[in-house]
């Protein structure tokens, strides 16, 4: 038995409470080495008498299931209800030659009666409390993402347009340009988003800010003058309430642009700034260029966001700081009935400061969607007092090396896919944020080299996985582009231009999602290997309702795959739920580049 | 390689603010596995052109060092000033043949430039913020605490003792006796413990209760008659802090007693009672007996301490009793400036509670210390925003183990002792709570058999380590006592009675403690190996200032360790700075159940 590779970790994804009456417990073991997991567990403080009239600890036993397994791992899986809320447990592990040990909070054991009897031997889950419990809002679970760059999606009022606006989709945007977009021009397309089936809206910041992207804040509290003004944003939520979608606005607060009145009296004043203990600031002067205050150096005065002398990082730890910022989170709540705050660089901002944050806004809307900007693992922001979800980036890089660089194997995708699964709660799993772009990567048609097929692969695949699908603007009418600034280009609104193919794939593709929501957001997720997996991925999506398999076929032959081989019981009656033809009853075939999706029928 | 045993979990003690410059990072292997790791590091955002124009990420690469090793496991350590606060990192690792592998946030790849040149291949952390960072009040660090059980430690006003009293000493403590001690009668000892060297006092509770130990609580307004009224207690903080010593009071709020006016409340009115929500109640009636409220009994129809009715659990998710408890914490702050609060069944109540509470109670004292009664592993309550230590009962059992129950090799404690260090904060492992016995477990002498020798080894082991030793009163005079309500018995004045040898002792290793209290706090724990390992453990604690080296023998009969076998420099010159007698130059001789202190100066 390789005792190295045993891990369990109490108070992690490895111990939580699922919901209010379920304990979810993981153990982790070196892959192919372990046989089998006997869970023990009770009550802390049950004991009874048995015949001798010795008092002994009450445990149940329960076999735990091997649910997955990553490039060194099995993990192995339980779920309990313990009657009182307090939990003891151990692990008794049998390996394939038949050792057996004892795993608890004091380490390894031998498996012995003696070892048993000793409370302090095991691992311990106090009590499930509900106020500690991870809880994201329902709505988000059944929710299509649709991004918006608001300088880009529409211009429905040209009054209000930069002087300097060109004409909308006439060039390529380069860093500075503006085009006019603006909030009325969402509203005059809700009818088509409507219509495109999605039903949650995040948009990069409308906030005043100089650039086109308006992450340099101007001021927190007014919309940008060429955006609209607040009553186009109140109607701009009422009118997507009215059609069941929901807004999400991002919040910038890691850093502030370098034109707010708070750095500009920095810039002014100096030392004497009342401001100058809202940023990080170790030497006078910062006035640019001086005192090695030169963008892009790493010899900065002052913090900021990366090297980036236009947005000084502010001082969250600041009181008067916190104020502020909390401020403005309620404020657009309140007034605006907004339903969520996407945090840009949220990982660069405290940890104290987010959980005050997550008890402001959720106390003024209980349903308040939170969402951190962290493109790597981010567990110690998903334990339920901070974010509801983060940006999924890792999940988007998988599917980028596997369908979209061919840079990794079928297996080596499926490993990254079931350990960042393991890594976080199955109730974080269920909302994360799933997107294949966004204003800050290429888009997919152009990562996929204009293969359309590719990107309709990557985005099916996206849409059958637990977490929520995010669109990025214009994807649906087969827009491309590479690395910021052009990832951000007019939206294409002239029938003749738009990719209709491609919209019809988009529509039907939501559709699904919403017809198998609660199969895709709870369902089990069970990989079927074949002798072909090196061009086809097979997986189930599996709950009490339905059981759906889908293959994907990256390569450009036909590949079919024997029913035998997926190892699927053949006597089920199966049903091809994504194109209207029937099913061989041999062998499974895909097209080239093609995916299709099954429903098994017991 | 072993990739299964490969192990480092961002944002734990694996990857932490040590101090407001400092990251402290941990790899965790095989045991005997890997020959040399290299920390890669740098700043997220530091790229520059290479000769070729191409941007490449800036990092610095560092050997870090194998600190420790337990049962299956090598851990390797290194720490880092990152200059802007903000760290991306990975490992390479190569192991006893040559193979080389990159591990970094999204697993295991191969080590060449190609992988090293791909920021997302990498772990992060983020930003290190002093809000986020563990912060245990300076003063702890240097403190000897003594525990006091303030019904059985000395009664200074019999006037108030309870009517039952039994003269002081005249019999073994049985589970409702009452024998008057008091708060004057610590107060008349204050400076019998500041010439034993104590500073620092935690009393069990003193708050109104009908008990003998007073867990029980009935009003945490009140100062228990039979103890006392407030201008006492006030007395007994001015009078300690007069003498340098601290003042921690004991804070039952998992639970109630049955007599407070809200459980009787609720005994009262039943569903109609106003406090029905500051309990967890099932079903009605709660009345004792009724609908399965049998103590001790698993079918009580409200939550409860263990199965106890007399200690009905409080519902500290309402806000109603987390008004109630907060205004107790910081009550007994303002009013009596007391300098600490320990935690009664600490791990049972929410964290949300304690977080709240940590925030209040820090805002009224900022040196306040934390102290949760947790038995097991706590590191979730140790990351900063909770508490600052835990009673560290695995310690505890460790040493008893080894030193007492003679039931573990030295190897298996060294290993325990080793794992229970790599898994909290350096910053944690500072202010730990250590103690050998307290008023709920037999007394350390009883554990002994009644052999004080073994008692003093075990002592003198507790007070060389890491972490703040706590004597449980009267151990310095020999008092000895089984399990509750044994280990209550009313503490020895007559000097007759006093054990005078183990109080000389006891002041000598309290002298010795303080004398090299910035050694035993910070300085590295090297254990030593040698042939003789089965009854002699030898380590060296080491810091700039000093090089210990302790050498226990826990066998019956003299053992002596050639100074060669050691690994110790014998160049240096050596003192033993515990006993007046002069050091073998060849060989270490211990007598039988004797342990020493050397220092090795350079």
């Amino acid at each position: 038995m390789e005792l190295a590779g045993i891990f369990h970790h109490p108070f992690s994804a490895d111990a939580y409470v699922y919901d209010k009456e379920t304990m979810h417990l993981k153990l982790r073991t070196k892959k192919k080495d372990i046989a089998e997991v006997l869970l023990i567990w009770g009550d802390p403080y049950l004991f009874k008498k048995n015949e001798s009239g010795e008092y002994h600890w009450q445990y149940e036993q329960l076999t735990m299931t091997k649910v997955t397994e990553t490039e060194a791992h099995d993990y192995w899986f339980a779920e309990v209800r313990p009657p009182h809320r307090r939990l003891q447990y151990a692990f008794l592990l049998t390996d394939l030659d038949g050792n057996h040990i004892f795993y608890g909070g004091r380490g390894f054991y031998p498996p012995n009666e003696d070892t048993l009897n000793v409370p302090d031997y095991y691992f311990k889950f106090p009590f499930m409390h509900g106020t500690d419990m991870f809880k994201a809002p329902e709505w988000v679970k059944s929710t299509v993402w649709y991004q918006i760059f608001p300088e880009r999606f529409a211009n429905g009022n040209p009054d209000i347009s930069p002087k300097n606006a060109l004409p909308w989709g006439s060039k390529d945007p380069g860093v500075n340009d503006f085009f006019g977009g603006d909030l009325q021009g969402i509203i005059d397309h809700l009818d088509y988003l409507s219509d495109l089936g999605i039903n949650g809206i995040y948009l990069t910041p409308i906030f005043e800010a100089p650039s086109n992207h308006k992450y340099d804040t101007i001021d927190y509290f007014a919309i940008d003058p060429h955006f609209g003004d607040k009553e186009t944003f109140r109607k701009l939520v009422k009118e997507a309430h009215k059609r069941g979608i929901r807004i999400m606005l991002d919040a910038v607060f890691n850093h502030i642009g370098k034109n707010s009145k708070q750095w500009q009296d920095v810039l002014k004043n100096e030392e004497n700034s009342i401001y100058k203990d809202w940023f990080h600031i170790h030497s006078f002067p910062v006035r640019e260029g001086e005192n090695g205050n030169i963008d892009g150096q790493d010899t900065l005065s002052f913090d900021t966001f990366a090297f980036t002398t236009s947005m000084p990082k502010l001082n969250t730890a600041n009181p008067e700081v916190q104020k502020y910022l909390l401020d403005i989170a309620t404020y657009w709540i309140r007034e605006f009935d907004i339903d969520g705050w996407r945090l840009d660089v949220a990982n660069e901002v405290d940890h104290t400061f987010w959980k005050t944050f997550h008890q402001m806004v959720v106390k003024e809307k209980p349903d308040l969607f939170i969402l951190g900007e962290i493109w790597h693992d981010s567990w110690p922001w998903l334990l339920g007092d901070e974010f509801h979800s983060v940006m999924n980036y890792p999940f988007t890089q998988t599917i980028s090396e596997y369908f979209v660089e061919e840079k990794i194997s079928a297996e080596k995708m499926m490993y990254s896919i079931n350990q960042q699964f393991m890594h976080y709660m199955k109730s974080n799993n269920e909302v994360l944020f799933n997107m294949l772009d966004s204003h800050d990567t290429p888009r997919i048609l152009t990562k996929c080299g204009g293969d359309k097929q590719k990107a309709k692969l990557a985005l099916a695949f996206m849409f059958a996985h637990t977490g929520t699908p995010c669109i990025y603007y214009g994807t649906e009418v087969g827009i491309d582009g590479g690395a910021d600034p052009l990832c951000r280009k007019c939206m294409v609104w002239e029938e003749d231009k738009q990719d209709h193919d491609m919209l019809t794939f988009m529509k039907k593709l939501i559709r699904f999602r919403k017809d198998y929501q609660s199969t895709l957001t709870y369902g089990d997720l069970i990989w079927l290997k074949n002798e072909n997996d090196k061009e086809v991925i097979c997986f189930l999506r599996k709950d009490k309702n339905h059981t759906l398999l889908f293959a994907f076929n990256r390569s450009a032959a036909e590949q079919s795959i024997p029913w035998s081989d997926l190892n699927v019981d053949n006597s089920n009656s199966v049903k091809n739920i994504w194109e209207n033809k029937p099913v061989q009853e041999d062998i499974l075939v895909l097209a080239p580049k093609q995916f299709t999706i099954l429903e098994i029928i017991n």
